[in-house]
């Protein structure tokens, strides 16, 4: 599997995806689950409305099948069936004819980028409206319009998903993507994907950890995940959140609130060893989801991985967040970040020394050269060296890496043999 | 009240008490208190010769009415009357004419700045004693002079003053200044300047903590409080020394021993937030009397603002420390910087976050903008998000300010809307 | 005793010890020791072959008295002779004769540095071999060669010496240097030499620690002597390994495992202020025996001291370790730094001030000048405000004289004063 293969793969399901009107409650969302189900298996959950969720409630649940403005001649100026981008999400329904003076409240534009569609939502006050450009909307004359959003807001579902691949430990990974946003092709339906290919990656052999992907709407979905997950929160060590995972700018991890987290200090260090350009950012209390899991109150190590961040890129939450501005290439190497993240995640233990007085003699364990006095000792036998020094409940295998100037793998397999003799234990 | 007002109000006080004869005891200190008396109502204490004060003893009180060495012709060549600083302080009483040889040895000078008195004591050691220019000297012809001191030291008291405003909670912050130099305008009539005109500003509201203004003789009087307030000592929250606060330099923060006590970030916090020019320095054990209340027994978190710091300006400790080194726009910059770092500390408080399993629901409690979508949050709403992320016990307001890199009033102002909203607790 | 002098001394001891072969057992460590017990009364130990040490055995004995590759004239071509170092160490018996192709595999040489015969031992691992230069090798005619390793390999002893200055407290600094090297001068006559004059230097007076020298074979010694002075561990503050002491590069300090240790401290501390040239490097588990010293098991505060350090240098481990390689001037100035460094850690204290509850009145236990207002006060007088401050079980004199800016030995003779006052105790 090339990188470019797992690329076309995964830009070939954000094409599928792209069209669905997605919110944070309705059929947008089981019909993209519907589809991720197709690339793997997905348990579904659905949560009533006026479920209490920690501070919040389930909403109701929001679905639409058409909404359009017609002009005095019936041509539709502004219609959903072009993008699901024109409603203002969860509009409420309305069908009328007024001036468009009357409409202006309710049209929503980007006037600095007059081409643009906006994004925009109103899901906790009740309100209807449509989003368009600049240029149509200086296009329209006054006049009459009828406007029609054919929409519902009914007690339903709020709808998640989760996959989970059993592992060694019951201990978890998270992996965490919302599911929310309609026609956003970075946001965040590369983050689908990669979260897609990622599972399917680490099913291929039975990890370390239990890794757990969550398909959530975002922040309602989320809370709800952690409200009826407490039981589980312990268990979680470590987590990632995964969005606008596609467009072509340098990778940019975000890192836990606690800043010192293990998926911190593996992701900054995956991404230095790698060479890569990429950016570590400290944790800020707004972006997506790692706001709910990063909470005071859990506090979790869960940071973000991103390519260009959160509100950072001129496209961001306009109709050009579509499918030319995400790329198999910056999705393939989204990826094989989180793939190499999570191999060295996955074999990063702390080991103690059963042997920690003096050093215990390698050589007669076949483990070190036996012609003495050469100065070109082997990285291999440095690496055992300095597993054996660190090795005291107080330092990771990555610790001991980054300590000794080694590779991970040199370290790893170090450790590896040394347990093999006995001489250390996790 | 512009700082222009101020500033020529506190210059009119260094007018008025500049002429005085001050020492560590003895009637100039009461003078002086009488005069700040009328600006400020001032408890006075007077604490009898002998009485034991930590490791020091309350040393006699001394007196001065005269002081002269007159020439053969009578005519006074260093006088008393033209200046407080002609005589060593605490010198004994002397009456008698001697040969200039038999003199040099009680004549202190500035060779190197010949044009200035010198200001020199004896507090500890008999002596007497006088100071003057070197140019005078240079001019003395040989011959007999008479020399008189008509000063007493006897039994009495030291005094010293305090000025309580009463705050919201009983836990104190102290405001201390040396009253104990003679004729010497930057140090330290400015500080006692702006002491009293930031008492004075205090009192207009009711602040959050008790605030102590001390005015008391350096050292001993520090040590004397010290001893007198041994069960208030645990009252004392923070605390801050001021001197030289007058001077044209720049303004100069010293850090108190703990280097972390809570003053010194707010004092680096609004020096910096400011964009005064302004220096930020480590405790030393030598200076004014945060010697004292840093001690490593005390251990106060009291820092010390100054302008040019001490010994720092070449007119320290000399004669032309005086009316035309010291500025009302100097020391209504100090009496500003002030007032902002205690508005600050009075509100920076650490709060709990009542609600910290994800972020609670701000929007229906119409604190968060209905509308989603646009990447444009407002800053109070990323100061509230802020607020709730680190109101976890362990997080002052102004640490959240300054981890969020938002103004402390924005913070302050998020804190108090979470707060009226039952959101967080002090 | 000027600089000079050690210097000369010390190199000539290292020109009698350079001819003996030495190895990790046998009669070349024996008359080493006895050499150096000429310079010191040592405590020798011998410790039988088979004994358990930790993780290690103490191997076989090892002795050899003649050792040469013949070519078919009778001429020895390489010659045990002419250099110890000719001999593979630990070389088995072998007498034959064999054509130069069967003679390959048991020849080693630098080709990169073809004139020169390396270091190589076989203590583990039965084996017998020859070091030549490459060009020697390059010259030998094909032909059967006369192989002849007059060598004995059976139960006897491992020897190690101990040396120690006893101090006015048990604990104690430990200073190791290994005597398990051929003919290599710098690696680590050098060290025995400097260990040797340091000890002498050390006995003129009584030391605050009780100092011991521990002459023993690297990595087997160090263990044995570990292995057998287990209730002693948790005496051992301090400690130095000494080793290629003598080339012409700068200093170089390897610090403890701990990094935070007292003995890294002041050999920092002592290498800054002495303005010499020199390196502080990281602790790494590789070198000499530090690696057992620092283990984790014991992590004892040991440091290791070095010119040019391990492998560091082209002639490391080959004949160009010779007389020629080190010279007087650099073991007097590694004796020097030695010195200055042990003077300092045996003052090194920590103190508790007795009167911590403001300044204690120096001016009358004669501590400080009497004349008040000068600004020129003397760095001793800073020195015992300084440590009065910081003496709070927290600080030892050296991290005063460090916060302070002050000379240690300022600070230090401060605290004597303070000490002698009644002010301060141990």
């Amino acid at each position: 599997m090339t990188p470019a293969g797992p690329g076309r793969q995964m830009y070939a399901l954000v094409e599928r995806l792209y069209p669905l009107c997605r919110s944070i409650t309705g059929d947008g969302v089981r019909a993209t689950l519907d589809i991720v189900g197709e690339y793997l298996p997905l348990q579904i959950h659905e949560v009533p409305t006026g479920t209490q969720v920690l501070d919040w409630t389930v909403p109701q649940e929001w679905n639409i099948r058409d909404a359009y403005i017609a002009d005095s001649t019936g041509r539709r100026v502004v219609d959903f069936a072009a993008s699901s981008l024109h409603v203002l999400g969860y509009s409420v329904p309305v069908s009328a004819t007024m001036p468009l003076a009357e409409l202006r409240p309710h049209l929503y534009t980007l006037p600095d980028q007059p081409d643009l569609v906006p994004y925009r939502t109103s899901y906790y006050k009740p309100d209807w409206g449509f989003c368009l450009a600049q240029n149509t909307l200086d296009a329209l004359p006054d006049g009459d319009y009828e406007v029609r959003i054919d929409s519902t807001l009914a007690d339903g579902h709020l709808t998640y998903a989760e996959h989970v691949i059993p592992g060694q430990v019951p201990d978890e990974v998270i992996i965490s993507c919302h599911v929310c946003h309609p026609s956003l092709a970075n946001d965040n339906l590369a983050g689908i994907a990669v979260a897609t290919y990622l599972a399917r990656a680490l099913a291929e052999q039975t990890p370390y950890y239990t890794y757990r992907f969550i398909y959530a709407p975002g922040t309602i979905g989320a809370i709800t995940w952690l409200a009826r997950n407490a039981e589980r929160i312990e268990q979680v060590a470590h987590g990632l959140v995964l969005a606008c995972a596609g467009d072509t700018g340098r990778l940019t991890y975000k890192q836990s609130r606690r800043g010192d987290a293990e998926i911190d200090q593996v992701m900054r260090h995956v991404l230095a060893a790698s060479e890569r350009p990429h950016e570590i950012t400290e944790f800020t209390p707004y972006g997506y989801d790692e706001r709910q899991y990063c909470s005071p109150g859990f506090n979790l190590g869960v940071g973000s991985l991103s390519r260009t961040p959160y509100a950072g890129y001129p496209e961001y939450h306009t109709s050009a967040d579509n499918l030319d501005f995400v790329s198999p290439e910056a999705m393939a190497d989204t990826l094989a970040a989180c793939r190499e993240a999570f191999t060295l995640l996955d074999r990063n233990r702390s080991y103690l020394n059963l042997s920690p007085y003096g050093e215990p003699q390698l050589g007669r364990r076949g483990l070190y050269d036996a012609l003495g006095g050469r100065s070109d000792t082997k990285q291999a036998q440095m690496a055992m060296l300095w597993v054996l020094s660190l090795s005291d409940g107080d330092h990771s295998l990555l610790d001991v890496a980054e300590r000794a100037g080694l590779p991970f793998d040199t370290v790893a397999a170090a450790a590896d043999a040394l347990r093999g003799a006995g001489l250390i234990k996790a």
